[in-house]
């Protein structure tokens, strides 16, 4: 079997998991594809370094070695692919990953197919007249400028106005992007296995501060109106930061893709929820 | 057609609105039937006074007159006789209503078919080792009794305990309910075309208030362990009320049967939405 | 110095802590007060046994054993005898202890006088055409009893209507209180050291969630509007439960008492936010 | 009496208050005072153009036409020179204005002496190590720029750090500032006849979201530790955007200064409140 070994090398503890994930693999008698931009950082023996995209498309699955970001990332480049994922957690307790870096030894569940596939949908969004895809994992977000006092943004649904909104932004956001931004800005969480598109309004003028939840096969439409000087950004998976024209429709829809990620140990999304957020009284 | 009419008597232009209805629907042809026990308040000439379930299993459409409640009420009573619902507003703006007071004329869209109807998930509520089945269009309600001070719920999924609430009790709603109770303790709205159990505990003491929102096939489970001398009850769409005992558990989940409610007006759930609530700026 | 000894039974380790305490206070020269109903669970050589008002009278510092609620509560009953509290915490971190029983060498502070004095506002409630006044040194609370449905509650400020809310019930409470049921039902925290009355309704129909705060010299009345077949409840620091009757006005405003609470340990409230509350992350 | 006038040009109808306003004035004896910029839009007979700060100096009272942001920019510049403002309110429902456009006859108030003067408390902002001191009406707010996906901002109280949050941003605001931005950002409605200074996070990453309200004699101190590649700007009423540098520490406490706010109308806070915010049920 083909793995691919992505990293977070900014993770202080990343090379010594990298390596330990490596022997694991090696013994278990797999073929280890490298990112060819770590060569300098990360040498190991009996590893092919290839470029990004060729390292995907030739593995049969890719393990991410990072925090939530980074097994989001890797996720989502991997679902372009029809590729799986396995994130190893190098980090505090996450929402993604299929394994910690102290439970190693199980990697060889891998090979045995002692494992589950969580299947995540992905938004798909584009800019009206404007060429180019992006996909979301988390959200897309339609915000004010830094220096801007408030934007009007207005929500179609199908085409169809259903709301305005003067707020400092616009969260769009999967299921698996609930537990992400859009809970800061105060909304629920939805089971990862559900399909819907979240919206959560950020810092909204209006009394209603509510997330909707709508059904996965609706088309969304956000129009940041600007006031006099402001600007309005686009950004996907809070790293595509993209500035909007007024009046620029963002269209945001359920994309075709998903994302698969693979899931070796026991503890499952309520374990992680109920130990990051529930169970801490005032 | 055989047409069963259910009145709010409570609301003062009721009756009013109840003659216009029986005018327009015996013009259409229609025969009219009436529960026995509000022959006393409402004479009308042409009609059939009966039982109130023999008039509900020999009708081909419930039509309910009142508000939001009223029209719940009439549609879970309607459902487990597999008929469907039309809910006539009477009063301000509503979620459930079909048709407004205003547009009796269109009644005969009944007949002609020219109608929308939406399908909405019930929820059915059992108390363990306890005989009896309720019904939930909008939420079942664990809640600590007003002496009490707190009481700490379980919350179990699909048998596996997933966290323990210290708070003034849980609501597990249906979408439809998602605008009713849960709203008022800061859940988000939720489509009611969509399916999902949507929990949100109730002034918690723990710092996660936010609402669960679980897939539709999940089987929910609260046991409210009360401290010394508090109570807990059991509350069906606002109205059974049921003392718990120490250590009873519910059980909630996707019934098998569902809600039918028609929809003559053209304005729908985003529409109302929209009007109640978004719009309102601060 | 004669310094009275209150004890919740309840915890477990308290007769070990109070023993602790007891000698630590004779060695300090201490004589040493103790409420007569304890007598049969706690008996320490060389104490008075006295009736509880005697007890409080008689000394010249209440020390009091417990958690918040019974800091609390020792806290309320010293200052309508104008004597100061000091509270040793026997349990988990909480906003009311002045010391903490690994610390109990430290309280040779309360001979050199090297301690904090906390002064703390007290609510002073009554219902109209009705004996007797309670003290809050959390809150007050007028809420439905547990099968209502819904109350409508009135709110006044200086004899004049400011709003009308439909909701659960609404807390009113000191500075004291925003960190207990006020935050729970979404308020702010105030710094105890400052004055003012917190207003803050409980599940509110309306789409105005949010807590107001009054200057403390305002004086509050809320009248609780039931709906056929609805009751309404006044509860005072979580313990006097009364069923109010319908057009009940109950007056709220700050009291002329206050509590004085001792504070040896150098942790101050903001510590204890900040350890409780605040240094969670998601 | 000499009466500057201020006018927000922008405003569609401003300008026909302001002849109004003028005549009103002229009618009662005042002489009027105008900034020499409006000369070109507004052209008044029998007043007298001046440059800004002279008008300022020169007038007994400043009369401000125009919304919330209008008065509560004039009412700041008014300060610094001691000056009271009188806003009338030439659009929708606002908490600022002392007056509506349709109550103008009520300016012979002025003269009578027939009025109230609300004292509102000014926060005073600085950069460490910087010039310059800006003043804060209604609040100073350090956030994170549009491409920076979170900052850590650390809260000292006194010198004494309390609490990091990792967040959009953070909020320092007057009781007068808790209906603008702070509102939106969850935060309470603080009486503007307090004196307090309200801490409310934006979209924090923590669990624990809630306003924090302290005594107004403390000492606010804000350090932004943005993460690599991020920035944070300080934003005082919204007007004034400033690029903080790693490390720079934003302090911000009561000013000496004070706005003195003219009201002639009945109609106060909670009035205003009770029709902008309150009484409106889903």
């Amino acid at each position: 079997m083909k793995i691919a070994l992505l990293l977070n090398t900014d993770k202080p503890n990343c090379f010594t998991v990298a390596f330990e994930v490596c022997n694991h693999l090696k013994k278990l008698g797999a073929e280890i594809l490298l990112d060819q931009s770590v060569r300098n950082q990360f040498l190991a023996p009996d590893t092919h370094y290839m470029d990004f995209d060729s390292m995907i498309q030739d593995c049969q699955i890719l393990v991410a070695l990072g925090g939530d970001g980074t097994i989001l990332h890797a996720a989502k480049r991997a679902a372009i692919f029809h590729k799986p994922v396995l994130g190893v957690n190098v980090g505090r307790l996450g929402f993604m990953a299929g394994l910690e870096s102290n439970e190693l030894d199980r990697l060889s569940c891998l090979f045995s197919g002692d494992y589950m596939v969580d299947h995540r949908m992905l938004l798909q969004v584009t800019i009206e007249n404007q060429p180019g895809i992006y996909y979301a994992l988390n959200d897309a977000v339609v915000s004010k400028s830094s220096l801007s006092r408030i934007i009007d943004i207005d929500l179609a649904l199908d085409g169809k106005d259903i709301a305005s909104y003067r707020a400092d932004g616009m969260i769009v956001s999967t299921p698996t992007g609930s537990t992400a931004y859009s809970l800061s800005a105060g909304g629920p969480v939805v089971d990862p296995e559900m399909s819907g598109i979240l919206v959560t309004p950020i810092c909204p003028h209006s009394l209603f501060a509510r997330s909707i939840l709508f059904r996965d096969d609706k088309k969304i439409r956000l129009t940041a109106s600007c006031l006099s000087g402001t600007d309005a950004y686009l950004t996907v998976d809070g790293e595509q930061g993209r500035l909007l024209s007024p009046g620029d429709c963002v269209h945001i829809q359920k994309a075709e893709l998903e994302a698969s990620i693979l899931r070796i140990k026991r503890q499952a999304f309520y374990d992680v929820l109920n130990e990051k957020l529930i169970n801490r009284r005032s």
